[in-house]
């Protein structure tokens, strides 16, 4: 047969905020699903206060997830909650809560996204649903209003919908594809540094998928416009879902077909052609200028690494 | 090195839509481009009349591309174009134009967007320009009030980007990651028809990826949610833009790990496995049934011809 697959977990599962194990029974939403699932005594709950995931954290291991009486008490605004999916049969919600930052005490504290990321006190599985969670909740509070007609738009389908009583439009949430890539080049990788990244830090070039194009195409368009390369062919390796506030990383590999770089001064400090040992010891943490690899749990690192080791 | 790349053109280049070759410089978009743009005394339009493409035919050869002075002949709204992006130094276009269909008289047709992926008057090129066109102009119309704060928003950027004078958000063009999947086992592949799908018309399963989630992880989800079947690897075979209104399709393989088909019979009229020999005579038009795949320009026919002939 011609179909060939990779051996072993997909390359996506190795990113981070990939662990959410939720069952979305998408096709299953209606306009009764939230009420249902905020019926149910059992229900549990991602809590997020101004962005942040509440947790509770005894002898290192973290619990994100909160009872309907626990939301209540954190203030949580149920009107708003998520219907993420469910877990064994138990509905698993997220809600934002308004309980102030300064009653969130040991044993609680507040997790940003980022955080969360390398947190070893909230497990894979929950950190991919927060992500679902602050996704989705973002995308809320950016559409309380119909984008057709102006007026006030509901939630429904347990908030994976606005329906519009004005103009009957209905929206969805949105989910923005966005191509990152790394090009190479026999031995050599092009990695760049952004303004804005940490002392060190170099990774692979990135941009949103425009609407009208092909992956490959925005692949080898980004590229281009950011760094001057020429890129031929494409090849995707992983995808990886990013809440800042609700990308798809869809990472690939690109084969430069030019050398030069003239890099967009704009957007980067830095874009350079870089060796495969040297990328190792930056990988290795063992580079003599202390430049860095992007971290573990970021797509830019493992398509890094699975060109430069695997 | 690690990295195979497929010989050839990608298998994205292979689908409908995916022939544009407008150069889009994102990197170098502002506040200014439009007006740029319509000073150039060059710049060509495509205009879009109740959504539909306008094409001047003579002897079989389409124009969709037309001059200013054309524009304004057919009441074009030039506040409302979009940039697409530029050929060969000449500023390329959208606007809507507000000529009464009764007006579109031969030489003028107006296409719609199935209509122009198969018609031969059109080049792959212009098509793939007037998806870009459409799902941006799309978006425009779906976004005039701002969803955070309800104020009415404007257009800046070329059209690549709407600002809230109220509020100060910004929001850009929205694009809807799909999984479209071919589930794989053996000499069988699994195809699906849909309640609404022309008679005889078998094709492969698909559905919004949704935030938070993998590309992977999606074609298990729907691959599921649809038919019941498990699917374990997947493979990424190509990508295409789809603009009804704004999708891009996602095509992959998926090894199915189970056998039973319960399919969503909300969704679907029928799904069930298919032989490779049924499937190689569905592509061919000889089934005896006279059961069809998917037409050329769809990804679902190069997911299905790549397993079922190449």
């Amino acid at each position: 047969l011609p179909i060939r697959f990779d051996d072993g977990p997909d390359a996506s599962s190795l990113t981070g905020f990939a662990g959410n194990r939720l069952i979305r029974d998408a096709e299953k939403r209606d306009s009764g699903s939230l009420a249902a699932a905020l019926a149910d005594a059992g229900a549990r709950f991602f809590l997020l206060v101004g962005g942040k995931a509440l947790v509770e954290k005894r002898d290192g291991a973290g619990r994100a997830l909160f009872s309907r009486q626990e939301a209540d008490a954190f203030a949580a605004d149920l009107a708003a909650a998520v219907l993420l999916g469910h877990d064994q049969g138990v509905p698993t919600l997220a809600a934002p809560a308004a309980v102030p930052e300064t009653q969130i005490l040991e044993p609680l504290w507040l997790y940003d996204l980022r955080s969360l990321l390398y947190s070893s006190s909230v497990g894979d599985a929950d950190a991919g649903a927060i992500a679902q969670a602050t996704s989705l909740l973002h995308w809320h509070q950016m559409n309380r209003f119909c984008g057709k007609c102006g007026a006030a738009s509901l939630s429904s389908q347990g908030g994976y919908r606005r329906d519009c009583p004005s103009c009957a439009s209905q929206i969805f949430p949105r989910t923005d594809p966005v191509a990152i890539m790394l090009a190479v080049s026999g031995t050599r990788c092009l990695l760049g540094r952004g303004r804005h990244f940490p002392p060190g830090w170099y990774s692979t070039l990135a941009g949103f998928i425009e609407p009208g194009e092909t992956i490959e195409d925005a692949v080898r368009r980004e590229t281009f416009e950011e760094s001057g390369i020429r890129i031929g062919r494409v090849r995707y390796h992983a995808s990886q879902p990013w809440p800042f506030p609700h990308s798809l990383m869809i990472g690939c590999f690109g084969e430069a077909v030019s050398e030069e770089v003239r890099f967009d001064a704009v957007e980067l400090e830095d874009c350079r052609w870089f060796d495969r040992e040297e990328v190792r010891a930056m990988l290795a943490g063992t580079h003599p200028k202390e430049l860095k690899a992007p971290p573990s749990k970021a797509i830019a690192h493992h398509l890094i690494r699975a060109w430069a080791i695997d």
